[in-house]
């Protein structure tokens, strides 16, 4: 890009190259497009950016992204509050409301314990769970986290932490996804299957 | 994502989604990365958007993206002016370049002749590159855009065009890729090998 000489477009592209997953060949691809945006557009997008990254925090109970003080789950009646599933991040939520079978409320721990990356237990959204469940009559804390060590690691850290409580804690069932072939499913998954067989 | 409720994060989240090769599901990737930046960062990325969108427009010569009123490719005494290479896009002149071997002159098209698309050749760069050939001493005009129908339709129109003016209009060779293998190439690709064939 040097022969080009286009500095603010280059500084643009490496902006881009830092977002996860995107190379510096995308980044200059999409730089480019923001050339081919009319003003208002460009406008747009930088205060979409600008105006998510203010006035979207974590939920004062699920820590959950929201631009209100309490987000919308926390605050709806309708749910289950005696129900806790904890994940990892906001994405997870959006996926088990994408289920639209899960009415309890969630716990987003805004990260997984890995030592290796410097993310102790301290790091985590962990004593705000604490305190909820010291607050409120919470039955079950199911955790959500990845089938990952990091996931399995925090899912174990955090059930020894919550049992002296005396709240039930579970963890979700590991098997065969649904549509998967037996033949390609991974040794793991599929000890899992086999583990946690049910009687039909 | 209304589950969650994070308008901002939705609007963000759409706003990438405009971006070409993003779909909804990396735009929400992203989304949450923005929110994990600090607010240095945030606001490094949003005024990117807006200083290359406001500070970068077209070379007065070549009309490839720069900051300056011409280029630094135009601008630079030591390229063969006499030769001036036509391509569709900014990307190319950067493809080119990287090739560390062209010496002489660009010229950007922003886009190429398409009817169905509604790109008329008014549409294009075509009459500043016939300006260009009236003031200086062009000898060359290779036209470099991609072996695609419009590419095509795009190269032989401007060559009908610019050949009444006496100057020499050329054409990239197409053949086999270095490295491809003669069994995986597609036909089209084959036969123009064997058409441009040269004595060794």
């Amino acid at each position: 890009m040097s022969g080009a000489g286009a500095l603010p477009l280059t500084l643009l592209a490496e902006q881009f190259a830092k977002l996860p997953g995107i190379g510096m060949k995308t980044a200059q691809r999409l730089a480019y497009h923001i050339m081919s945006m009319s003003d208002s557009e460009a406008e747009a997008f930088a205060k979409a950016i600008l105006h998510a990254h203010r006035t979207v925090h974590g939920c004062a109970v699920c820590q959950n992204f929201t631009d209100m003080t309490v987000c919308p789950i926390c605050s709806d009646e309708t749910r289950d509050h005696s129900i806790i599933c904890v994940v990892e991040s906001p994405k997870d939520v959006a996926a088990f409301e994408r289920t639209r079978e899960y009415k309890g409320v969630y716990h987003v721990l805004h990260g997984l314990i890995s030592p290796i990356d410097g993310i102790t237990p301290d790091k985590l959204k962990i004593s705000e769970l604490v305190k909820r469940l010291s607050d409120d009559g919470v039955s079950e804390v199911i955790m959500a986290t990845n089938p990952t060590p990091e996931g399995e690691a925090t899912a174990i850290y955090i059930s020894r932490l919550l049992k002296p409580l005396g709240v039930k804690v579970t963890r979700l069932a590991f098997g065969l996804p649904i549509g998967a072939n037996l033949e390609y499913a991974d040794e793991i998954t599929l000890f899992k299957a086999l583990e946690n067989r049910n009687e039909i």
